[in-house]
């Protein structure tokens, strides 16, 4: 029996339906929602994902500002950039596109964002509200994004076993924290490269979230027949079959889908949610600084 | 086999020796640390534990400042104050004493909080930083004195199994987050009301830390041998055998004694770290805001 393949693109397309209706209730009072990229140096793969982010944009109706800087800025030029665009009343939503120079500092960086503006959802004081059980802010998008697939799938998850694979502030942590929340009411695991047995762990979850970005690790044998199986990761591997030599593989092995029950695809699961969700982070702080 | 006893009460006072040396450094450059007690109404429970929070104070030279104010003060008088508190250059820490009466909105108190005054560790730029695996900040005193504890024992927990029975916001999200870190490199699994098998899960688990006040809840079965139990419920229960009738409860049955390999007592284990990292914060606090 082959997993149900839950359509990451898909939902976000519908995603970004609803939100176009509420940038038209904005549009009526006269707000246009408005998000600001900055990105630092060339990255190659974060000039690829700043382009799709700005084209979500477009097709729903958000302004995309984007602020190229060269790779040789200082950390004190972004922050001056940063304070700027806090108090720049036009603007609703600020990222900074990861991963910067290495010897910049992100933390630092995360903190500097009015957590009002913080659309990426990885300000401390925004982290901390899913510590508190609160979900009503800026939400870390790749968390939240799963959170909606999870939906599509019908699953009750209320006393569900849950193995969060990875414990990134970005992903893993906030995953872990959005699974446990009252409501959802999943038990969760945090396993991370210095955990034990981790097939095992993995074969006794009802969900399994894979977030380390090591492609084909999950393999069949760690997932339980019947699984929801979430692949985070996204790396780019050699593939002599194809024209380019190279394709985007997931954290999870293709022969999982043999067994899971359902399964998002790499690319087309949870990276087009990540975008519908920082659509979603901008609106909302549109509609919030607006009102 | 008994288990070995984990005295909180002596590490604590260890660690009041250590903060006599910074706040007597603190001395020499003309700063005390102060901590402002906020204790709005008449809640019984909460006079004593302001009361052991101030004792510590005395004992180690912290001021300590309590505002009593009465149970019909309103929201707004209480954030007006620690609007006050966050201005006055003289607090180094505040702390409004849980419970509040029902009708006022705890997480609002919090918010208002200056995170570098938050000595409770609650405030969510505190609680965010957990997340993103930064622990040099003002932390959680009840999750931080465990760690604190769990240090005694000399256990090295990378790889080990986990299990944090509840997932409030003061105490088992922190937590799990604290165990799951970096360095300490537990696998954490998150067990709550809605869990299922919770023996089981508790039974499998090299260490387990029990946060759910409900007296006696977890069985001598529920625990594996040599497993470090951490105990941090406290409710009070009736008992005919003691003059007073009643007497302080863990969420431990005693019977665990006879199968845990390290144990803390109620009372007398979590309750004066608590206290002890609350003055810590402080010290720390005033370091910080001194500099």
């Amino acid at each position: 029996m082959s997993a149900t393949i839950i359509d990451g693109r898909a939902v976000s397309l519908q995603i970004e339906d609803e939100l176009k209706v509420r940038i038209d209730a904005l549009g009526q009072s006269g707000v246009r929602p408005h998000l600001v990229v900055v990105l630092v140096g060339d990255d190659a793969a974060s000039h690829v994902y700043v382009r799709n982010k700005q084209r979500a944009c477009e097709r729903t109706g958000v302004i995309s500002t984007r602020m190229d800087l060269p790779s040789s800025s200082t950390q004190q030029e972004v922050l001056d950039i940063i304070s700027d665009l806090n108090n720049d009343e036009s603007v609703h939503g600020i990222l900074v596109q990861s991963p910067l120079p290495p010897r910049m500092d992100e933390l630092q960086i995360a903190d500097a964002i009015d957590p009002r503006k913080d659309v990426d959802g990885f300000h401390p004081t925004n982290l901390g509200r899913l510590v508190q059980g609160d979900t009503d802010g800026m939400l870390p998008c790749t968390p939240a994004g799963i959170m909606r697939l999870l939906e599509e799938t019908g699953a009750n998850l209320t006393g569900s076993k849950a193995v969060v694979l990875g414990r990134s502030r970005i992903v893993g942590m906030p995953m872990a924290l959005l699974l446990a929340q009252k409501g959802i009411d999943a038990t969760v695991t945090i396993v991370h490269s210095r955990s034990e047995e981790h097939s095992l762990l993995c074969r006794d979850s009802d969900l399994l979230v894979a977030a380390i970005g090591r492609p084909g690790t999950v393999k069949s044998e760690w997932v339980k027949p019947g699984a929801i199986v979430i692949d985070v990761g996204v790396s780019r591997i050699e593939d002599g079959s194809v024209p380019s030599g190279s394709r985007l593989a997931g954290d999870v092995d293709p022969s999982v889908s043999e067994v899971a029950g359902w399964l998002t695809p790499v690319p087309g699961g949870v990276g087009p949610m990540t975008i519908a969700m920082l659509l979603t982070n901008t609106v909302r702080a549109a509609e919030n600084l607006s009102t």
